[in-house]
């Protein structure tokens, strides 16, 4: 087909010789399509033995880099691993990636990411939970569960729609018994710091009122869903969870915030970040669950890997490397 | 909104208790949401300075290892490199990512993927890149240039369409002097060896003749639009092309097939696999790449990368790794 707008078009019955000229001509006559300028949508599709995960990014946002980011190197070390990565290194990117499990008699939602607020603050850069869901066909009112690894923001803040709703119709909301015994309790929130502690107390708050408070604790070590384990892994949180999920022989290992962006802290898991609640307990888990995800050679999921953040990780000089899977463009 | 189907529905007077009694049990009484079985669209988008990168994958397909895959390497250590990446050691999988450029005065597509032929035979493991190019927002007859690095099958046969008519309309083809010498000489065709090449002789005249053989040959080191330069590559066919796209201080070497998997042969750079047509100089050619790619840092996309396929690349013990850049999912 042959746009008129945007090709030269000759009528009538005397221009042979300028057919054959504009036909030449043609391609310098287009003006050429303007660039999209929009990005591919963030799911991505993966089995693990039946069960169906989707990987949905939340988004990814830069911010200057600080010198209290990294509390235990110094910013010039920081920066040397940013640029060691690839990375511009004056400044920081986190990504979030919550994920879908479909493990056949439950649809089964982990973590919710930055919620509606965050979408507008930022412009569409976080808060992309809810349109991915749509582009990758899952309705917010077939999750039959969702469970949350952790109390910060980037987590269950997606909790809400924007009419401070629960954003899944349908679901039960999981939360782990020792989250939500700390995060809850007036005493430990009258004794936070003020500034991050106080405000994470708040939010928390804010979220889980605006749900009645209607939550069901678990604990570790008890399946969630069938061949769905939550495990303890804290230090980033007291409550802090990370999940094996298991179908048939295959295994994921789910591991929610034991590290923030690989790049760093697997790179160089002794540094923790200021975000870490309990730096020295956050270092020494990572180590271990790093050292388990390597000598078992464990497929990995992580919240704050890249997108799709489905990787391996081994030994590199000093800490670990995460060696993202191939895409597979079937599944 | 509670969906009758799904929920268990209760009315009249007297159902107080058996409504809590409901409440409680709705999520069992619920069917859980099919998995739905279908992967992301493969398409991801970037800048390059001004120009709008957009890597399109063509697919990806599984075929079993053999003796003969790797000519330079025993299959044992084929095997031991597979399982080094966690790729399984009895099978190799091969990834297409054409791409299109949008450099502003015009919209050039590099590589065309396997064609509808494959497409049909692979029922769409193969032949991706017309969806993935309509899900991305780019219309077919907006492409002014179609720009192929070499005269093999997964690069040439998506020139056509499953009318074997030009599947780009608007489009000039331009195609690599040194390959449209060689592959178009029959004095090379009659002295080709029986099977592969001779094949490749066959399905170059069939997708060229089905085109009129109306294409522009291009000449290496002149620039085939603003800012994309044609680079000779060779060994793996005699007039391999890579290609230098620059915009303002950016830059990004699109390698086509100076390697091909690069868990094999990036980080085994001295291994040939068979279908480099001169084994001794794709060594070389790759070598003298990478290192280039290294001391440069320079951005790489590799045509037969996992996609997305954006990537730097390091030095590794005895070679390369090549290590992707995290996905944006904004752009």
């Amino acid at each position: 087909m042959i746009d008129p707008t945007r090709r030269v078009m000759l009528t009538g019955s005397a221009a042979a010789t300028a057919m054959v000229a504009a036909e030449f001509a043609a391609p310098a006559a287009r003006a050429a399509a303007p660039p999209i300028g929009k990005q591919a949508p963030g799911f991505y599709r993966y089995k693990v033995g039946t069960a169906e995960v989707t990987v949905l990014t939340d988004g990814a946002r830069w911010f200057p880099l600080t010198e209290s980011y990294v509390v235990s190197a110094p910013i010039g070390e920081v920066r040397k691993a940013l640029e060691a990565a690839y990375l511009p290194p004056d400044r920081m990117i986190h990504h979030y990636a919550p994920i879908v499990v479909n493990i056949g008699s439950k649809v089964v939602l982990i973590d919710t990411g930055n919620g509606p607020g965050a979408f507008a603050q930022t412009k569409g850069e976080l808060g992309q939970l809810p349109a991915n869901l749509k582009v990758a066909g899952i309705d917010p009112s077939d999750v039959d569960l969702v469970v949350i690894s952790h109390f910060h923001a980037d987590h269950v803040n997606g909790l809400l729609d924007a009419n401070n709703k629960l954003a899944f119709a349908n679901a039960e909301v999981l939360v782990p018994a020792a989250e939500w015994k700390f995060w809850m309790d007036d005493g430990e929130m009258s004794r936070a710091s003020k500034g991050r502690m106080e405000d994470l107390f708040k939010n928390n708050r804010r979220v889980f009122d605006a749900l009645g408070r209607k939550v069901t604790p678990y604990e570790w070590k008890k399946e969630l869903a069938p061949g769905l384990m939550p495990l303890a892994t804290v230090g980033h949180c007291i409550g802090h969870t990370s999940f094996m999920l298991s179908s048939g022989s295959a295994s994921l290992y789910i591991q929610s915030d034991v590290t923030n962006h690989p790049d760093l802290f697997a790179r160089h898991p002794d540094w923790a970040a200021s975000f870490d609640q309990d730096p020295v307990q956050a270092v020494a888990t990572r180590r271990m669950v790093y050292d388990m995800l390597v000598s078992d050679r464990l497929l990995v999921q992580g919240f704050h890997y890249p997108f799709p953040g489905l990787a391996h990780v081994e030994k590199a000089e000093g800490g670990y490397r995460v060696v993202p899977m191939p895409w597979n463009p079937t599944i």
